[in-house]
């Protein structure tokens, strides 16, 4: 019975896939040839170019970051095996998130001189994150455990990095408000505090 | 001889999580940054924000929806193993109802005070149920038997799930033509009506 | 050596998928609420919308055409196992092909009282269906025989299947000169001649 | 403990299909049907056809380049079996990359009379170019060795093919800042180049 009731996981995968692909390169939609104005030299393209300086930033940031949290979210079903409603349900709002994230990076490319138009971006972004770390851990949980063949050590070390990047993420919405899309170099610091946690768990097993 | 009149169904759930990817996905593009006008302060986006309010909600409410008639698809094919050339077709006419969604979106959201424009987008989602409904039937009628791992009683049991969805998709075209997309939240119904049939078989079956 | 000379086909099919998923998709974008104009009343709304009565009339057909030439693609690469650098080249060029249908059909639902408006959407069409059959021809020839498991009487009813795509395509560039898209209708021929060409070889091999 | 710290690729080329398939069709939404303006005759629109000509063949060359790059990375992945955080990384900057395609193909279109115009499409390509050949070498470098099924001459081959694309582009760079994009017709020279250095090897190792 527990069949019907369970799926496998790889069609959640190719639609997240196809989303997160959709909404890295939509972004760029916004980078268009039609901002650039009227251009008569090699001089006059560059000065336009330099004028959609922030948003050519702003959508490599975005990039950036929706990058790596795909990168989570593979991470993650390498291990789920199986998905149940409830966890398709939770994917489909992480979904919601990521499709936020092109009209979050417009405006803050645009409004950056406001506290909210700031604040927006980071906002969706840690929701993104709060969403990834809470369908880990209803897929680890002991009611459902749909990735059955992890070690407690990897389960840990797996849930202290999805923690991370909530908590830096939630950091980030504050900076952000004062300082601006700048913030998210703090993000830098993911993988140094993942490498040290991994090193732990990895001798006491040993 | 069978081999060549039928096909795996691996490139029909392929086409289909990449219909509804860019179909989700594509409906976020109605939510531009140009809509905000001229803004100066927190206030002024804020104001702007409220002012798209509902077609945030239009959009929000789609992108659930069709993330659940994925969820409908996903399930489908878990057991659907072969496929032949009608069933293919009544895919494409099912990813068509799909593709009408973001242009049904937008006008619900535009032309809420009409009637024609509160009831378009339950049609569409009505017409995308139906044939999700009737593909179902193709695959498993005995002529075919395409789902042949499938125990009666699961059988029944999607069968009345896919009909709960038709019956309330229809019956919300009514109700929105009445109140609006809020008629929508007649959906919250369908996983209670799904759970309790869920128990039934499962029970007997033991 | 052949191994690195040599692909297999999953992400040929991956590709070709996204490609005809979003140029599918990409078709309604010109469906688009702008075009609507001002609306007061469902009669307003009714009236727009048989004013681009034609402009959906030609995504509905382009949608159409598209999925069966997916359908094309998808079962001759049922049966093509690997594919060499050539394959890949002949492939991207059918890709081509079918993403210059969402501007040949915006053309064709614009510019229908002109010839030339008339004929450009189905000539991309026969150059599809072209590069798809030489695909095949290239893929099943003996010199590369990258579909090996296939029978002669299998590999003949495909052939002959396909060149009634080119052929018919080809006859309704110039009907479609004269009558338009509904020229197109011609294709619901093509399931009638396949069937009957099925049954004959099946009787022999039997 | 090396399992939780390697990705299987699926996904990672899941992703890398996806982007390439919306980078390759989305080239095509800059050939408007808007930009044909008013078109009476069969002559206007042949005209109006023959003034976007430059836009066409921008995109066409696009299209088949990143297709080419595609091919690239498909081969690439035939050999590399497991991926780390780094490898991801490095693929993501090969996506941002990619995803730069269209707005530099854009600019190439319209800004062809000036030097900065015909050269930022041919730098985004040497970028794409040079990250891709990157990654191999970080994939197959001894102390990952993520390709481990293929023998020395095999990687000496792809290795070579790889840098000849990026010795190509940087070429390029240069000789479109004098000709502009019909610079490109010096990637024919590319299977030729290829092709010799594949029968040495071949040889050697019979």
């Amino acid at each position: 019975m527990s069949d019907i009731r369970t799926f496998s996981t790889r069609r959640v995968e190719a639609l997240t896939d196809g989303v997160f692909a959709i909404a890295m390169t939509l972004l760029v939609l916004d980078l268009h040839v039609d901002a650039l104005g009227a251009v008569h030299s090699s001089g006059d393209l560059w000065r336009a170019l330099t004028d959609i300086k922030s948003s050519i930033l702003s959508f490599v940031v975005s990039f950036l970051l929706l990058g790596s949290m795909w990168a989570v979210h593979a991470r993650q079903f390498e291990f789920i095996k199986r998905a149940d409603r409830t966890l398709i349900t939770i994917n489909t709002f992480r979904l919601l998130a990521v499709v936020f994230i092109p009209l979050t990076t417009s405006i803050a490319g645009n409004y950056t001189d406001t506290v909210l138009g700031r604040v927006l971006f980071p906002v969706n972004f840690f929701l993104l994150a709060a969403v990834s770390y809470y369908e880990w851990c209803y897929a680890v949980s002991p009611a459902h455990d749909f990735a059955s063949g992890l070690s407690k050590s990897d389960k840990a070390y797996l849930a202290v990095r999805n923690q991370a990047i909530v908590a830096l993420s939630f950091l980030v919405i504050f900076v952000a408000a004062v300082v601006g899309e700048v913030a998210f170099v703090l993000f830098l610091l993911t993988p140094l505090l993942g490498r040290s946690r991994l090193q732990r768990p990895a001798t006491r097993d040993a």
